[in-house]
């Protein structure tokens, strides 16, 4: 069908369903054709009439969307696929007449036709009062949706083009989050902390009140009350060794002027539908300078972090016919922790613990993916960052997540600001894991890492790495 | 070249130049390289080190741009046609997988691959902070150059089609301008006016401070000291027929409560960079609801308008051969408008006015410009926001201006609110002129627009026509 | 001692203890002249000395009175009794020359001599940051020391003399509380909530969450974080019966535009410092007034308040050798309130029903204090508000506070808006309790008050009868 | 009359009055008894009807007073003081009680009974929304009415005790004045300035908007668009001598971070109605407070000054018979300055210069004015606040006023924080003014000040002392 004909047939058709369409309210429930009918408005809202009257439409649009059954909207999805593609009558012209002469305006063209009409949908959707909103929960169902049906991935990448422009860094505005903020934004703030649970209003108060205790979250200005990110820090004196001491009950707060370290200790992505729109790397650069400007007396910005894929690789290595991790004396003397009471027997921690940091080593420094990739997510977000693999903590969580994930096992990173970009490229162009001397006595040198398979002749694809490290991301790759 | 190898040249560039991008400040004055350095610097932050050093980058290159000379920025346009457009390898490769196999998946990254690499450029240099105010300087400047350059035109396209995204409607912010308002964006206003000249503070507070008078504009939450576009409107007991009436200093201002006309008598654009992205026709409707919501009593809305057109084809019709819009008697009767004081005659006055307003009711109804539109960038705005053209109103703004290219007529547009959507499809699809019957009835009713030429079996491309119209725009299709 | 004496006395002690005020800090623990520094150290303040360094001075002094102990702080509030009243050489000049001669200008010397030296001190102590929030906790304490010790009524004069001035009405800003108000704002609503108590964040959620509740606040500029008095409101669709209905977790809210009611059903005073400083009147009548605005639907504004002098009362009846309000039959079932189950006992409830419903009547119309005022301090706020008794509402709160002051009986009153000033006149220039026709019926008509004892020849003392009202205040007259 | 008659009289009156005064609104023009309704109208204020409906009453009585005419208003405050003075029949039964047994509670009764009733009328009428600008308003008249008739005094010292109460320096605000604050403020701060004329917005803007230029305001809550107070400040490289310097249009500013000074170079009250309530003191203080810390730099913190009491004493002593101030020789010399051309003269400018400045000298250290003050009203406001006269600079200041009252001279005071408490104590309690060594220098040493009459066995009444300063007030003592 060509483009020209596609055009008048829907102009036909909007002619026929006719004004009908503006004066629709919300689905009714059981409607039959109620996808259909969509399809029909958001080609009203492409045309010429949805620029007289797009706030409308598109409220309409969302609304009706809000309403719509998980079918309905698996349904919706695949008509944003089918029938909101590139033009692609016009598409195959444009590809002919820059094969023909390859000039700029022909590029230019062919980069146009070569746009899904989706985009120019989305972008007049988003003129719905809170419309922004809705579309993100709308990506939120299509993320599912995707997993069942790669094809959908044309339609997410739409949907992560418009976000990536539109939640640009440039957008964002940071604020503190504290005992003088709005209960309704707090409460997002209990229901969205991914890292270390918290357990209502009292434990809330205990993480924002105290005078060595910050948060600070990203917030889009079209989305007031919700916040896309946030990082919750401790000052203190030291560097943590394990999460008990920072978020016990009956301890004493510190002097916020005392303090010389700043620990992010939980970073909790907060909306599903911006999965791989990257914010962490800008809050954590934000808060750290703005902690210094604060606090001139700080000097270590690190955090306490999670190593959410250590223990499924240890099982595997634990399990593998031939481990270079692990030897066999170290398997035997790992076996004890089969016992689901391993930790609280005190004889046995003094000789599972040197093996399990070693092993805890070698996992970030020469264990990978697959992709080639570093394992731990978390470690991808940090190390992705700049940060340094600072010091490998035994034992230091013992809630049953972190006993499940990691056997108890904690991080931290170390932000050293001077040497952010340099590790950065150390890690992103050469994919070797900066780490403190400590940590790369316990690995032989000699070796590289090892289940990296090389692909010949091609340097490691570093954008994407990154980009899959964010799309791991969202509630993951938390500190 | 291939992209593989342009970017390993590009790597090898960045080796080369090394560390030393991110510790140039900004480029010294007649620094031989200075446009190639920002060619690397771009590159930079294209790569993978841009995102650990982001919006340390961004600024260096808009801190440079900012000294940049005017040569400097043309070559820096060039460079960004040049050398930032897709990936042409990849683009063929792209090409070639979708006229194999044309599925979803192919589409997908034919899509992504005509994607000009600017498009990415522009978005990390967002991150600078106050980085759009940057951009939306840096296409002014690009307006300009690509007078002389059509090819530019692709660079243009880019910055379009962001700047669209992020000043969608959607994150646009309404504010009343009054006298509360602060000066810095006062002095602004003043500025910015380009219909009705404001001549200092006191002009500016008549036209705010009173009670019958409003003034809103739309900002954008990354510019807040900064208007995008404004409008100015007085609250009346009629619909006025001349500027006069509204601006003169001695007048008595009425209750506010009392209006039942609400009059939108200045329209402007504020910022040349952001040309062809539509405000106006968000923000009158939006003033209109607000408005309503304060003022029930309201039942008019209006504009009164100037013609910038008319005296340009009044004239070209007076010396035309031949003229379906004058005869002979209307061009002797007109041969009055050669003497300069003829407004001052009394006795002209009788005999030019039905004459005239004859001939600007074919100017609106009838004339066309060669493409096929409404020969009045003012008309063509209002018109296609869905307004009917209400009244002509004779010697109605005796100012030089006004006088030079109008001849002192001035129009109302009427903005109903029922019928928006109707007129609004009349003009965008069929082109007709909606106007009140007195006006239509000065216009023989046989006759279609004149000097349309009509492109046989296509409809009047009507998304096109609006942008058309839109990109005349800015500081011209002022009410 | 003459007043020069005394000053010149002054001076010397100031020259004496010297710059050393200035630069003590607060007091050190078991300092064994504490109360005395102080001393000194409010003189200079008063002195000229107190102008050049006002605000150190006073920061100096209330810093130390914060780090006294209990013994300490009374006796210094005996010292602010004992060296800062009136001066009294002067003041008995004043009236000597007031008495040889009464013109304006003795008489205004007259009143300024007789002030007492305390109120200029209470308003430079205010210079210090956060002054306010300081001085209110200190008349905190000096109302537990004036209950002791009478005289201190003049010191108690001073503070709340100043209070009125500062606290009037003029200056407070009502704002909504909300679940969009800071915690650190709510957690002060859940402690101070007085009347029906706030079990955690949950209970408080639905108390502010739901479309048809409402919560508002009075707060001082001074004072940002702490409200003053805060009433909470339920929109109804009728005037309710029961507390359980509408605190209950499982209800369904209504539409906020569906109510024809607001309900004020808990009225709390929050700083025991502003004891005697009205502000519930005009926070009811405002939010009346803001309520009716927003929802011109609603026409009934009434409370649902508890009886807190009731049990007793009755208890005092019905021991009584004689009593005027209730018969021997009366007696008789009311005997049966010693059971405590009485009230799940239903078939009790018929008979008892009645009975109380009547002597509530007469406790309401007939009953008296010493002071011939209404017995109950809800009452006598809210009928001196102009509001009238409309229901009396039997086992409307089971709680266990409820129970034992009020056998669980409620009442609404009635603000009918037309009738707010003929009520309060009604009630306090006649002392008769505006009552609805169905409460008046309950109690024979041919009798007075029955404990009133009426002082001859002497209006019903009307101010003071509100500030007696007033003065039992605080957390006692909530709804 | 006694009390209680007057009581039951007034409430007759208002019986009679009745509800009338309710509902009337203002006053109608050429009311004939418009005065005395109000003074009705402020009884029933007074009355317990008045706390029943005081927002009501107080607005009334406002909107009347506004509407009255100037012999209304003297009227209504001549009512102000017969009528809502003490309670006299109170008043002397409370002196005999007091006489006859003077304890506590007698002293108590008397001071309450000592207090005007106007004192409660004011507090009620702030009740009105926006009753405080009205306030202060009408003791702007008041003052007015108080020059012819000095037992207005009594009236006046009760709005001025009130006002000291509400505008306390514990209620002021601190605002930033600059080029982003509202236009509706801005143009009052060109109304206010007093000291060095602001021709317009342009010159507004050099004063604001330049980096190295800072103004503030005090703000009290309830006037929030008024200033109560501004200072206008330069940062500076050095202590300027002469004002042009400061305010030339095409001066290059400086940035603010290199600046070492900071000059208050003029210092403006803006309520008449404030009339010695002081604010200055407070606002040098604050300000001075402020800019440290911004700018650490700052080292030093001086004003440049009008001297407007300079020419007119200078004009008594060339004419006394004897003068210790001038010698003959100087007398002669002096008698240049009868040219009204004698600034542009540069062969006389030498002469007269060291004459004029050793005068200047003699001036501040020497002349008193009759209450034994020194003369200059600026210099006694300094001075009172702890400044040091530091420079006196030769025609520092060329404008009509500068000269005619001051011949061109200016002065610096300098404000040297540790120094303030002993400068003003040496002020203020020895009457001594701190004045640089090259001041003091010009006087010879012997001689105390000239014209002061020494009261014997006085101390000089310091607390007065600085309250005439503050009297003078107002416009006058700005720097």
């Amino acid at each position: 069908m060509s483009r020209t004909s596609f055009f008048s047939d829907m102009l036909q058709t909007i002619a026929d369903r006719g004004r009908r369409f503006l004066s629709l309210g919300p689905a009714r429930e059981g409607e039959a054709d109620a996808v259909d009918t969509m399809e029909g408005l958001c080609e009203t809202l492409l045309s010429s009439r949805g620029e007289a009257s797009g706030m409308a439409l598109a409220k309409n649009i969302l609304d009706r969307w809000q309403s719509f059954d998980p079918q309905q909207r698996r349904d919706f999805v695949i008509v944003l696929l089918a029938r909101f593609g590139p033009d692609t009558e016009r598409l195959e012209q444009a590809i002919e007449n820059y094969r023909a002469e390859p000039n700029p305006k022909a590029l230019l063209e062919l980069s146009v036709a070569a746009e899904p009409r989706r985009q120019e949908l989305i972008r007049r959707l988003n003129l719905a009062p809170n419309g922004i909103a809705t579309l993100v929960r709308m990506r939120e169902d299509l993320l599912k949706f995707k997993a069942d049906n790669p094809d959908l991935a044309a339609v997410d990448a739409d949907f992560a083009h418009l976000f990536g422009s539109w939640f640009n860094r440039g957008f964002l505005v940071l604020r503190p989050i504290n005992w003088s903020t709005p209960a309704n934004i707090l409460e997002k703030i209990i229901r969205y902390e991914a890292v270390h649970h918290i357990g209502g209003w009292d434990e809330l108060r205990l993480r924002l009140a105290p005078e060595d205790r910050r948060c600070f979250a990203f917030f889009h200005p079209q989305l007031v009350d919700d916040p896309l990110i946030f990082v919750e820090v401790a000052l203190t004196r030291e560097m943590p060794s394990n999460i008990a001491d920072l978020l016990t009950e009956d301890r004493a707060p510190i002097r916020a002027a005392d303090a010389t370290s700043a620990v992010f200790y939980s970073i909790s992505n907060c909306q599903e539908g911006l999965k791989g729109i990257s914010f962490g790397n800008f809050l954590i650069k934000q808060v750290v300078e703005d902690l210094r400007r604060e606090f001139p007396r700080l000097d270590t910005f690190a955090t306490l972090s999670p190593v959410p894929g250590f223990a499924e690789w240890l099982l595997r290595e634990r399990r593998a016919e031939i481990s270079d991790a692990l030897s066999a004396a170290d398997r035997s003397k790992l076996a004890a922790l089969d016992d689901p009471g391993w930790a609280d027997q005190p004889q046995l921690l003094a000789s599972i613990k040197p093996v399990m940091t070693a092993a805890a080593a070698w996992y970030f420094l020469k264990a990978r993916n697959r992709n080639g990739k570093v394992v731990d997510p978390v470690a991808r977000f940090h190390l992705g960052n700049g940060a340094r693999l600072e010091r490998i903590n035994f034992l230091a969580d013992r809630s049953g997540r972190a006993m499940r994930q990691a056997h108890g096992l904690m991080v931290n990173y170390l932000y050293k600001l001077d040497d952010i970009e340099t590790n950065h490229e150390t890690f992103a162009t050469r994919g070797q894991v900066v780490a403190a001397p400590a940590i790369r006595r316990l690995v032989p040198a000699d070796k590289g890492p090892r289940s990296l398979v090389p692909v010949p002749g091609v340097l490691p694809p570093d954008v994407q790495s990154s980009d899959a490290a964010r799309k791991k991301g969202s509630k993951e790759f938390t500190s």
